[in-house]
């Protein structure tokens, strides 16, 4: 197992070096594997000059799997689009052709509290958003601000192909398939013609799982039906951007932001690994930072790269324990747990596994 | 007052019929208005073969104002795009050049129960959002689905000018100068060109409105503080697309989307109001809706149009005070109301005006 290691800004180092510590902890289960560290977002740039200089895409690309901590703080924000952070994690999702992403919403019986919603209506929420993350607005051609009639004029293309939506969708239907049985598409038929194809397409591939029940919703209602009655989903299957906007709503339905990994696969299940949440430049380096969420995605790699279920799943349960235990970092403290810091919740888990 | 009444589908004439009654019952405050009513959406198709006829428009265009109920319903779903009855909507928002939605989000204490969410996180809830309306990736060239090398495609393109930015931005920032003095724009600056055209606008814009705040926020990062934390909000000012996600959330963030009414305006407040929810054809026909978004829709139209503030306070009291004596239709029942019927609602209004 070759792995590609971007600990990245912010609190990106911090947490990723507990995530680090609970796979190595593991190499007593008989599992074995290689790490190479690299600079992606403001830290590359400050190293480098540009966000995903050319040797960290050639390391993440060598690699089987990419674990990735956060990118981005204010520092750079005011530097020209193309030497941004965020530059970094859209060219490493389009050069590895990581098309699908996985972003599990899942609310911890422990952390019910945690929800901004009644806890009944959250209690053992347990969602996977399915996102396409290289095509859509995010990369459509042609793009851009110009002058038009004497004014400034700013377009994106929203496009997707047939394939595209096809090979999305079957990566849906099949987790759909493993897990309840339900996949909801979503979009905006009604207005746009781009995803009254997507629409369209996924129709199609119904008839290829005869075991998954296909609905369809569209954006604007699925946004409100996230806080109606969030746990009528199961599996929900979207575009990038309308996946950018559920999947962040989503979690936060869950009000723990601070415990969801995510997984970005190519079709082979090359992929990235990383938290929902940001680098929080705010808390960074003060030993506060939630390394929950990157040690769940060490589990994601270990399930979807290397099929290595019963390693995720004890790290998954180790999780599960620390939590039972009271352990809390501070974004998930209340009253009568155990407040602990970035290093003692790493602890917490590996005395778990 | 020239009104063009346009019932709709579904619940839509039983609600309208609610709504005039409350404005008949303000004749007698010196009110005097013309009304015709027309035909929009399904019932357009089924009388006219059309979503939106040319007779519906030109009475539209010769109106102050438009009222209209709700469009839509099962049995138009599968009509050919031209002819489903949203086309009327979008087509008449289009033509009468209603730039500048208002949905306002507003939570009423005696409700406070129905909202998903933890009542100490939305009690006293109101927020403005302001969406673009006439714009965007709704009415962008090019868009389609074509065959291209061998495949379909489809693709749609989101577009802003600036004076289009402009145009919704003064809408946006004069409403928070006569509110809480709070303007927060949100886009996805760090991805779409269109929206850092938007952003730039917007902060040329702040020097001319130094008494109000305006604030920045990331799509997805919107839709996870409604969730988290609505209150932080007054005003929200955004594109046609992402408006249209964020305003349902908003709206389902009260859990009573059928108290909610909504404006479109032109540069002249000429304007359609209509309530947020939708055609609710499951109970159409049965007396059961819940008129009150549509009656509000109402003073709504008294305010922005026609500048009688006084009238639309006194609308809006009286759906207060019928709210506290515990009137509620079945979407908004709870223990210990007393559930009513449409046109008992609208009898409980006209006697509380
Ligand atoms: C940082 C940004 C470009 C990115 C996105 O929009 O995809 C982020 O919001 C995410 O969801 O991973
Ligand atoms: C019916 C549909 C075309 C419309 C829209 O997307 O604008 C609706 O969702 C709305 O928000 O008024």
């Amino acid at each position: 197992m070759k792995i590609c290691v971007l600990p990245g800004d912010g609190i990106g180092p911090e947490i990723m070096a507990q995530a680090l510590r609970v796979l190595e902890a593991l190499r007593s289960d008989g599992l074995s594997f290689e790490m190479e560290t690299a600079h992606l977002g403001g830290c590359a740039v400050d190293a480098a000059g540009v966000p995903l200089p050319e040797a960290t895409l050639a390391l993440a690309k060598a690699a089987d799997a990419v674990l990735l901590g956060a990118v981005g703080g204010p520092q750079w924000d005011t530097l020209p689009r193309e030497k941004r952070p965020e530059r970094g994690l859209l060219g490493i999702r389009k050069e590895l052709n990581l098309f699908a992403n996985l972003r599990p919403a899942i609310l911890y019986p422990e952390l019910a509290n945690a929800s901004s919603l009644k806890p009944e209506l959250v209690a053992g929420l347990d969602i996977m958003i399915v996102r396409e993350l290289t095509g859509d607005i995010y990369f459509g051609q042609p793009r851009g601000i110009e002058e038009r009639n004497g004014e400034r004029v700013g377009y994106n293309t929203m496009i997707y192909s047939e394939s595209e939506i096809r090979r999305i969708g079957k990566v849906a239907f099949e987790i759909a398939q493993k897990r309840g049985g339900k996949l909801c598409s979503v979009d905006k038929m009604n207005v746009l013609e781009c995803t009254q194809l997507w629409r369209d397409v996924m129709i199609d591939m119904a008839a290829d799982y005869p075991d998954v029940t296909l609905s369809h919703m569209l954006v604007d209602n699925a946004a409100m039906q996230l806080v109606k009655n969030p746990k009528q989903f199961d599996v929900v299957v979207t575009g990038n951007m309308f996946g950018d906007i559920l999947s962040d709503e989503a979690a936060m339905l869950t009000g723990s932001i601070g415990m969801l990994p995510s997984a970005s696969l190519d079709a082979n299940n090359k992929g990235m690994y990383e938290p929902c949440h940001g680098s929080a430049p705010d808390i960074a380096g003060k030993g506060l930072a939630n390394p929950l969420a990157t040690i769940l995605s060490v589990a994601m790699m270990l399930r979807y790269t290397f099929s290595q279920e019963a390693a995720a799943q004890r790290i998954e349960s180790a999780v599960k324990s620390v939590l039972a235990q009271g352990y809390r970092t501070g974004d998930i403290f209340e009253a009568g747990t155990r407040k602990v810091g970035t290093v003692e919740m790493g602890d917490a888990v590996i005395a778990a596994l």
